[in-house]
């Protein structure tokens, strides 16, 4: 047993564990008091009303020892805000939206973290994609070159370790070497799904896996929806990929735009049943369409600096050429001649105009003067 | 030979043959003499330069009983402006555009038509149904799809009967037995192209096949672009279903745009290179993302008229659950029971509230009390 725990940590990770996330009223009243002074008066229940619904259900519980040695067992250290890798830049969102008084959105009291990367610096440039478990070969396909791009261009691709997409997401990311972070709706050190057990330890290898559960939380349905808010707070931005019409993503979807981030969504086939969702939150406007990297990185980035390159147009031969050298020049046969009187009747262009574009056309290598007349040349 | 032509028919067939459209200069001109003066003034050259420019190539054609005997061998008529079936609302707007001094936009001045539809009928509700020629087979399908389904709604489905997309759609309105018109870029009687010969006699059998080149005239390239400003005029809205990068399609959505029509365009996977245009059209914002057929006659329907009914989310016995009901359901298992305390510890909800949710799980069959405790039951 380590005895050398900070009373500011152990505080953060007895509050932790005190209150189900998130906890408006639990973190307001530790940004007033303190967290060592909070979860004094916490255990000893003088809290006010809003804290005490939020906590008493726990109070009596004070697992930090275990909580610490359980994490330390599965590589894992606790992150409080009082840490200098605190991400607290992304997760402001948070702090402002429950100030806004949207109850869902408060900011964690501090993070379970298994993995190397300093939060602070992996979050300075992060997207999350996500999407639906039951992703088609599609979802799962652009999931992974996205989560690949992404790295390669120095972003951390944030997702939720489930199946389908955001494992696919997870998985271009490492297979690019970069790094991703996965937030957890159940403990750091529960191996959920359990067959990414092995994904799991592959992104808290050069990763992070994070969760504001304690150490054995089980998974819960809400565990997920109250997941992904962080999701959507500690990255600039939200790809994603495939959605049903009703899905964890959509959510994900919704708590980002109302955090102020940006939602990308991906088209896909309309027969899909899985990008009905990315269809419906594009069509309602609640998030932009979203093809390519690029694209991710011009719409998450700072203004101006990931500009996508406009996509290069096929050239034409006949690309400069005015409205009535077009009409000449399409007025044209590629066998036998014209006059300049039969080109004009034909492409309804005046003779003069017509006198004066044939040669134009000729020498830029569209036309030519032959026996018969004037030509269409093919460039 | 028709000794019987009307002379402002007379006139406008000869006005239609003189001049490559669109002829806003002419448009103008035979707007404010009336197009049996206009007709004549063209034919001596008594005309402004303007007007000069765009007829003096042809001014010596009159081809008037020709192209109207041809016309009629065709099973083809001329339908002007002083005809009741003369589509002037959908044109209107080209006569705001080309007042605005957008000079490609000049309207008709008059439209050689083959099929039994009156237009002004025909054109009363009308989406055109549009996309590349290189289509894919998805593409096709929604084309057809969407063909089907406009027409059964009783809209009318117009394009350009070339291949690929314009002509999975025209098939698809075929199918349904509902109204559709092809726009050429060519003569009515003009078999373009030519593997499309047979289905623009089933179009003009019970629908309508229009241009506004006289009989005979051979397609060009330039005639396509001209000819996509009647199909964006002539329908409420049209829809993409897929365009290259550089295509026609996109040429025809952003005229429709400028000329106040509604742009849709369909959504695709994101690695096909026939979805690229939809796609930066959803992007620049210059399209509304389209799924099925109820989404296009809502977004071109009357506003209220067409409302798509909102999709049906799939239900779930936990609907309807407030937050802790939600949590202290997801804390009880569903083999073995809990105390109503291990429930509160669990879920984090306090024990005083825990004590009042389970009896309400219990009454809506979600929960239940057995001799070990309270457990979760699958509804």
């Amino acid at each position: 047993m380590d005895m050398t725990i900070d009373p500011i940590r152990a505080a953060r990770a007895y509050l932790l564990g005190v209150a189900e996330p998130p906890a408006p009223a639990l973190s307001m009243f530790v940004e007033a008091l303190g967290p060592v002074e909070a979860a004094a008066r916490v255990k000893a229940g003088e809290v006010p009303d809003p804290v005490r619904d939020e906590t008493s259900a726990r109070s009596a519980r004070d697992h930090v020892e275990a909580d610490l040695e359980n994490a330390a067992a599965a590589g894992a250290r606790l992150v409080i805000p009082e840490d200098d890798e605190w991400p607290g830049w992304p997760l402001l969102a948070l702090h402002n939206a429950c100030g806004r008084g949207l109850r869902w959105a408060g900011p964690p009291l501090a993070l379970w973290v298994r993995g190397p990367v300093a939060l602070d610096d992996g979050l300075q440039r992060a997207v999350s994609v996500i999407g639906a478990r039951a992703a088609t070969s599609y979802g799962e396909h652009v999931a992974s070159e996205f989560g690949y791009g992404l790295a390669e261009a120095g972003a951390t691709v944030v997702s939720g370790a489930a199946y389908g997409i955001d494992g696919a997401a997870h998985r271009g990311a490492l297979g690019a070497e970069g790094t991703t972070v996965a937030v957890l709706g159940c403990g750091v050190d529960v191996r959920y799904p359990a067959a990414h057990s092995r994904l799991l330890d592959r992104i808290a290898d050069t990763g992070a896996v994070i969760s504001e559960y304690p150490p054995g939380t089980p998974p819960a349905k809400h565990r997920f929806l109250v997941r992904n808010r962080l999701i959507a707070a500690l990255s600039a931005g939200t790809v994603v990929v495939e959605a049903g019409v009703r899905s964890g993503a959509r959510n994900t979807a919704s708590t980002a735009a109302a955090l102020g981030k940006v939602v990308l969504a991906v088209p896909g086939p309309i027969g899909s049943a899985m990008s009905l969702g990315c269809h419906e939150l594009l069509r309602l406007g609640a998030a932009t369409v979203v093809c390519s990297v690029p694209e991710i990185l011009e719409a998450v980035g700072q203004v101006g600096a990931d500009l996508v390159t406009p996509r290069e147009k096929p050239k034409r031969s006949t690309d400069g050429l005015g409205d009535q050298a077009l009409r000449v020049h399409e007025a044209l046969k590629t066998r036998g001649g014209l006059s300049p009187e039969q080109v004009s009747s034909a492409s309804g262009v005046p003779l003069s105009r017509v006198r004066a574009l044939l040669p134009e056309l000729e020498l830029t290598g569209l036309a030519a003067r032959g026996e018969e007349g004037w030509c269409r040349l093919r460039s």
